[in-house]
């Protein structure tokens, strides 16, 4: 079969021709209908510091995807050949006291789809069966390989509670634009999104964004000040793992509100704690994952019921041969959401 | 001044000439704007035997209301002559236990506006400083009148956190209509409204729901149970106070779920506690008021934003004259929220 | 092997020889340390309503256990022969909406141990690997297998959530004497417990209760009121499942409290909703089974560190043969915890 | 009367003979019978940056305060001569977001007693009505003015949610210990004490830990990895605002706990917050000052019902003239809360 492979250390990743895995006892195969690029393919691609520590090559690359089962393991009983399933990533160990106590996906001993294991840029790839998540035959493919990063917008939004509150969006990548999208379904009142790509801050607003800011020609602190009746927000999603924008994003929030952390710093990060999280009472969420399967369910369902709409943030198509033109994409910044489609 | 004056003990109100009332030093008057007719006021008016129990006439009917502030006691601090405030109608204590702990709605000595005190369906109306909410001026009267109600649909709905869940509304007076568009507003994914009323189901279906039911023609269980693949909803409001209504409500939320009892039950009900509460994981939760002034906030929002329409709800407006063709359709149902502008 | 045989329908239970189960392969065979009596098991061994809807004889009675394994089924992988386990009782499908969405022990296709399968009044006893909960070795015997009503306790008293706040038990049977435990452990400030029983009160007294009240001797809701400044109890547990003890339990609550119910009526209860729910904001919290596997945790670290001490409540140890004498305790009431050892 | 001002900037205070204070129409005057000294009020005796941008003198110092009402002002109705109270040193304006929604403790607009305004280290001192705490005369006044560092420490403990729990303190001046308690009380299953003073950690031992680390000698991470089996602490209460202290407490958290931040760091601190919060979905809740007035209430059990033994924490008692004395030990550490008795 076909296969984007990490061959070896350094820039890159190259199609190449490989045997078809073996489906363990507690494996399905499917045969892949969609996959998506995830930022995290994009580090491995390019080989930065975090791929260098974390990824062994030869390897698969790619971990967000929907296919139909086309073989199932002798131990396998959720799942039946010819379902149309998508794949949770983060295949955890089943007996942690993370595990034990309903939160598997930050699991001690996580095993990570692509990341430890062979992906899913192929035209088969093996699950193991704890993470096959079986779709609703109504959902296109190309939306049900997207449900992964979903749900991480998911999870962030909801440790906002956002019904009736005023939300900062700091970030608006594919994960942020998700997270506005679901931050609008949810009942977010006025959603403000801070990003200085001018192709992205177009998608947030087709997203349903109020405010889209470019924080490299305006003040942040100003605008969400001015647009809030000098109260501030009452929750922000960091999306950026940018440090200046994460302290931007801390300092809109008013006194008592909340702020998820999703976007992944790449050094240490110096926070003014006193000010502006002790004396104003924050809280500072650090999300990871999804929560397995609360929030596959609701992603399901906003996109069943047509309560968030994917277009806007599916930019790229292209056939799985052409990956290279999805990374060089994701690189410049100018895309949402981009699909590989064997 | 004009006002609406629940005269005796009987059937009934009188549109009658009193004197404009004195403004003590907590206290502000206002020109009334608009006013709107709640289920209690109907209460009042048919004479039922809460109302015998209740009430010593003679007194001036009415709590939802907007107006204009046209003079303040020595007292007050937060609001100005010339401001645009609605009333909160929980007159609370502000020393009790309840309040002290942030639920004044709930308060130990509550008073209610039009029920324990002279009421707003008048030329003028005098608040205690501490229930004067202040409008944002850009709120049209009409609508600020409705935040009041709109107020115990939002705690309703907050109570279910639904999010992304499927929800049954339990009867679609004008509370239910309101906690169908909150509900819609706050990310519900599928909701499903009960009511035997086609008036008021086809208000519902303008409000967002999905799926209008009339349980006196289909079986209601079966309804929730199609329409969600078996599992049931995740949620009820239940909005009728209606016994059966409210056990059909309560068979029909999956295990783990959750509902919200705001309408009122007139006798007491009959409940499977171990089947439908206790075998399931069942939350019930009584809602009364609203939580002072966290929904004001919302209500406030949800309007100023354009999250949610008061149109389809607002049916009926009169003067305020011509209150008794207001307090008719309430008695045949065929309205929902009645306005009576001075 | 010798076990506690429920042979037929009707009153009782024999001692018999039976073969000792297969052992399949996701599942352990444990040789039984000790074994304790719950409610359940006097509904079948008095053959109730509910024991002839739901008990297929011939089968093994008995499902609080604690011994160790000495077989493992080919894919077991979580426990080892030598392991030293408890049995969670409810064995879940792990498909379910529920299983999947962190409330397995609420499972829509729920199995429970000694209900639907062979139980554990036996020498050895056969437990899916899912339900096997591995103990420390630290902890006696018959201490490990009280843990499964323990772990209702600990459900029923966290849905209060009862640091610093005052605490109604409304019943003093096994549960509620766990359940009183657990509450002083976990920080009420004020134990009244409500038991007719004064063998139970005693028990109560030794648990950490403030005030034991015999309500059929006393106004249960005038103590309370006296006992809480005129204000009421947070919080009620309610373990009885008896509709008058239910009643003046919700009317012991201080507006804005919550009820957890966990004693099973054995017939619909009229419930003031309007007076006693909804005006007051109360919040009724059904409670089955043991959230798994936190509850496990819990009542495990209470034992181990000693902030919980058994011996008040387990007041009868039996030898197996002896299960007749246990149950005619049952009967009478006069005893808490009651062992069989094998 | 006599009374400890802060005469000019710089080091120290003087004991001065000064007018009793004007008692406003909102404001009752109190003969004081107990203060204690809080670190806010060695910040301003030893004029540090803090107290140079904060206070203006002069000013009487001290916030910590029981005593016995002498006077009232006109408009006061919940409070009567010969009431004894404490006071809530947060003074909320009202009328803010926070203030209107339940945050009375954050207000964006919030004046401290002592801080803002002349405090209580005299013979008399004035009240803000609304921060009048009345007292049940039960309690001891040398604990009564001890409840307002209490309440931060039961909120801090509160954010944990520490029945059950494995729990680290970190930083065991007064505000740690008392929050040892607090946890102890509260159901935490484990509480270790980081402190590098010996003094401190035998009070940490009379409070209710079960293991006390000294930083500086040994390895906290180790320590709390070992005494939980390798998983980690559920939370950790950060009381002492050292970078150092608070980078080790935030990596001793298991995956999916929770961190308060109520010690005050004086400069801002590099958080890994990939590793250490963002992967591990870790909580940090900024705590300042008190719910009000839930913990007042909690506070009042507490002691009352006797859950909590403040004796090991109250080291000294002064008379008011020998204020000084109790500065020096608050420079040395070796004390816990310091009495003044005017």
């Amino acid at each position: 079969m076909k296969a984007v492979v990490k061959k070896e250390a350094g820039y890159g990743a190259e199609l190449s021709e490989v045997a078809i895995p073996e489906t363990g006892q507690d494996e399905v195969m499917i045969k892949v209908k969609s996959t998506s690029i995830c930022g995290t393919d994009f580090h491995i691609y390019s080989w930065d510091d975090w791929a260098k520590e974390n990824i062994v090559p030869p390897q698969i690359m790619g971990h967000e995807v929907a296919g139909e089962v086309v073989k199932i393991g002798a131990r396998v009983t959720s799942v039946q050949v010819g379902d149309f399933v998508s794949a949770e990533t983060h295949i955890p160990c089943g007996q942690c006291y993370q595990c034990q106590t309903g939160k598997q996906h930050i699991c001690n001993d996580l095993k990570i789809l692509g990341v430890h294991t062979d992906g899913v840029f192929a035209d088969y790839a093996v699950l193991k069966e704890v993470v096959a998540w079986k779709n609703d035959p109504a959902i296109p493919a190309t939306y049900a390989s997207v449900q992964e990063p979903l749900g991480n917008a998911i999870d962030t939004i909801l440790a906002g509670d956002v019904a009736g509150k005023n939300v900062l969006i700091v970030g608006a990548g594919p994960a942020g634009l998700l997270a506005t999208g679901v931050a609008r379904a949810f009942g977010a009142t006025k959603i403000i999104v801070s990003e200085p790509n001018q192709y992205r801050r177009n998608i947030a607003d087709a997203m349903g964004a109020d405010l889209m800011v470019n924080p490299l020609a305006e003040n942040l602190e100003e605008v969400v000040s001015d647009a809030t009746g000098g109260v501030g927000v009452d929750f922000v999603a960091e999306m950026s793992g940018h440090p200046l924008a994460l302290n931007q994003g801390l300092r809109s929030i008013t006194a008592g509100g909340q702020m998820a952390l999703l976007g992944l710093p790449t050094e240490k990060v110096l926070l003014d704690l006193s000010a502006d999280v002790i004396f104003k009472g924050i809280k500072l969420i650090g999300i990871t994952g999804r929560e397995m399967f609360k929030t596959w369910h609701l992603a399901a369902r906003l996109i069943k019921e047509k309560r968030l709409d994917l277009e806007p943030v599916i930019t790229h198509q292209f056939p799985l041969e052409q990956f290279a033109k999805g990374m060089e994409l994701m690189q410049n910044g100018n895309c949402g959401k981009i699909l590989l489609i064997p």
